[in-house]
């Protein structure tokens, strides 16, 4: 039976991404310094062979042979996702992927190097040959997808999101933002008048910021015999369902940008560690994609954890475990603090949509070939000014050098964060329509109700509808700006 | 070029060895405890996908080519230990090997759990079971490689031990313990009369635990850039040779245990550390096999570890880390305790051969037919009686059920701790010969002479030669047990 047979080899990839998410996370917490060199190789051996059982062109027989079987409604899905996934998988000629790796690859080494130095022009060669190669690779799933190039981009990240419906909202979402930030920084002005900020007072030792992120994570959800939080440079979700190793940064001068941190994986680990258990092997028992991924962290983080209810109940915990009282709107003065930046990674949640939607307009016109490499950092610079008033023309490493995506070839990603955050919020008003009291229930730090809803709605859902179709069938309604833009003004517009 | 075959499949398998060896570490030290499920069914699921591809019918013939083909002599020895290995592996049909795994998969959860009862009865069918299979696995390896059926099981373990070499020396062995260990224990009822034991304070932080061993660890020699130490259950050293993952556990009340634990699974970092970079993927580059791996263990847990002279540098460091300040003498009353027990893993180096040796009796017994699982009760008893004093007839637990390498199938293997410990102090006494002042290097805390000794002689010969031949090449002399007695006789003596 193909449907077996696929099945068999679900749980063979399986072994491997096991491995690989495990051997990956384990690097960024526990390996030794000089254990990198045979884990790079032992993790891209692993990696080959996966890409080389999971690509075999007998699974495409398999596949067809699968769907004339009689399946029950589940196993179709199961099945159908599969041929997606496969579909994706190899739409790309092998040897064309070896060229776009090994050009990739070396495109990020040199980007870090040129980085350090803001060295643009040191940088262009290489960021015109991963471009080069974005756009061939664009057309390519395109006539396999019979999408157009972008979309067949964002389909890797994204299934069923389409250009065509983001630009409008996307559209509506700039416009509101342009007059909105200066109105968030007026009304920041005149709070902080009334009430000038606290300092934080500078001394919170590591083992009890961790107890503290260890409680809120169990508080909202985080199943710990399930998952455990570790220290890394850079902070990240990775593992496995059955054991989701999320990580922090600690600073002992402060203690929100980690709690806060941990807030947002807590959110990503919520989604894997409930996902549907027995399709755990299959494309239909991952998640869905990175919008959808990134809404329930953002979730976590801000509807949750920048929301003045959930600061009720986690006051006293704060207390509890560093021995400072805060009010209210002590603490919320430090939680809604809106700047306008140059980085997008270090931005809030009301700046944040602009610089994505600055990459998400110029990655187009560069897939698209209405813009070149070397136009970039005028480009940049001008939408930066348009946009949040700020410069990058003589700081490219604040610039279009700032993020790792193009460099590693991984276009039709950005929209994924602002739409994750405008989902999220999106899901926050469908709550409450059906649970009012959702503030009371955060402010008694019972998060029951609020999980039971996305554990039914999302998480449990998989991998088994595409992005636009989960969002209305979780929510009710297609993606729908208002949800957002509300959020903020309510939040940061008086 | 076959031999540019087998190289790429050593890298193929050095993948596999990679990712086996981190998930096996992390799975005692980091994992979720609820992650156990999904990590058992990807690394039995990555074991089997190595184990085909390790053992596919066409490497014999790959190997056959390179063995005619124009190989420098590095090559050609890498080839043969190649061939060594595969035949090994592959001697046994595998619907045999599939059926003992199963067997010894039930046999050692009925272990377990019998084991805690104290079941005798209850477990004894499983190991009927277990010993019936060991039997058709002896005679199938000693026909696949010409030896006796004993032998060829010890050749997995220990390439080149023969029982007929090992026979005597365990027999002088066992000859001058039966009388030397009553013999040890006045000198030590003598010693305690002169000086009292001094009591341990009974409060060692585990931080300051922990840094002591890391600093000790880094004094002998372990490379902190390529490896680390955590807290497992039980102590073991895993990982791979530039990411060595060493682990202990501690108690607060004392810290010798987890400090000499330490310098045991340094012990065999050190070997790991030091092995030949560049055969690391080849059965060639990896340590020679259990006696040689025990023996590098035990040289720095017993031959430095113990060594008076080596506390003489050590005691400062202890109460650098620990604020107790000890004596010698009142130290070494710990570090040489000796008492006879019916534990082998808890027994001290004067006790333990006679464990070793009355297993290694058995076995041999178990396997030519002429002892029958039923009867090994009776067996050990009368074995532990004449060789220790000691009763085990009416806790089953405490003997033939205390281990769990007769439940899992692994005989042959027992012999490897005492050759270990033999052969560490042959190696002692060569190192000895060559360098008189070794005492005076160790009291002074500078292992760099005794470590090149080693590296030069063992570490860096990866799996060259037989175990009887690096033993010679290294020391001077086949296996002699002279100098494991004088080094008894003089530490315990008197």
């Amino acid at each position: 039976m193909s449907f077996q047979k696929l099945d068999e080899l679900c749980r063979r990839l399986q072994a491997f991404d096991h491995a690989l998410a495990i051997l990956g996370a384990d690097e960024a917490t526990h390996m030794a310094p000089g254990g990198g060199e045979a884990r790079a190789e032992a993790m891209s051996t692993l990696a080959g062979m996966a890409h080389r059982q999971s690509t075999a062109p007998e699974i495409g027989d398999w596949i067809a042979a699968a769907e004339a079987e009689d399946l029950n409604a589940e196993e179709k899905a199961a099945v159908a996702e599969f041929r997606r996934h496969y579909t994706n998988l190899t739409c790309l000629p092998s040897d064309f992927v070896e060229r776009q790796t090994r050009t990739r690859m070396r495109s990020e080494q040199l980007w870090r190097e040129m980085r350090e130095r803001g060295d643009w022009a040191g940088f262009l060669p290489a960021l015109e040959g991963v471009i080069d190669l974005a756009r061939e690779e664009a057309h390519m799933r395109a006539e396999a997808l019979d999408l157009a190039p972008y979309d067949a981009l964002m389909e890797q990240y994204d299934p069923g999101n389409r250009a065509a419906e983001i630009t409008p909202v996307f559209g509506e979402l700039k416009n509101f933002l342009v007059d909105f930030v200066p109105r968030a920084l007026e009304a920041q002005a005149r709070r902080l008048e009334r009430q000038p900020l606290r300092a934080l007072s500078g001394s919170y030792p590591v083992e009890r910021q961790r107890e503290l992120g260890l409680s809120m994570m169990a508080a909202v959800g985080f199943d710990l015999t399930r998952g455990s939080l570790s220290v890394s440079h850079h902070p990240f979700c990775g593992g496995v369902p059955t054991d989701v190793r999320i990580t922090t940064r600690y600073k002992t001068g402060e203690f929100l940008s980690s709690l806060m941190g941990i807030l947002h994986e807590t959110g990503h680990a919520l989604y894997e560690q409930n996902l549907p258990a027995r399709w755990a092997h299959w494309p239909l028992g991952k998640a869905r994609g990175m919008a959808i991924h990134e809404s329930q962290s953002l979730f976590v983080e801000k509807q949750i954890g920048r929301n003045p209810a959930f600061w009720e109940w986690a006051l006293p915990v704060v207390e509890n475990h560093l021995g400072e009282k805060w009010s209210q709107d002590e603490i919320l003065a430090h939680v809604h603090h809106v700047e306008p930046g140059l980085i997008r990674v270090d931005a809030d949640e009301v700046t944040y949509p602009l610089h994505v939607i600055l990459r998400f307009e110029l990655e187009q016109e560069l897939i698209s070939g209405t813009l070149e490499a070397r136009d970039l950092p005028e480009a940049w610079d001008a939408r930066m000014r348009a946009y949040l008033g700020l410069s990058t023309i003589d700081t490219p490493q604040d610039g279009p050098m700032q993020d790792v995506h193009w460099p590693s070839a991984a276009f039709g990603y950005f929209p994924s964060y602002t739409l994750g955050a405008m989902i999220a919020a999106q899901q926050w008003a469908a709550i409450e329509k059906d649970m009012p009291d959702v503030n009371a229930q955060i402010a008694a730090g019972d998060f029951e109700a609020v999980n039971a809803w996305r554990r039914d709605r999302i998480w449990s859902q998989g991998s088994r509808w595409s992005t636009p179709e989960l969002i209305e069938r979780a929510t009710g309604e297609p993606l729908n700006a208002a949800h957002f833009l509300r959020h903020l003004e309510a939040r940061y517009g008086a």
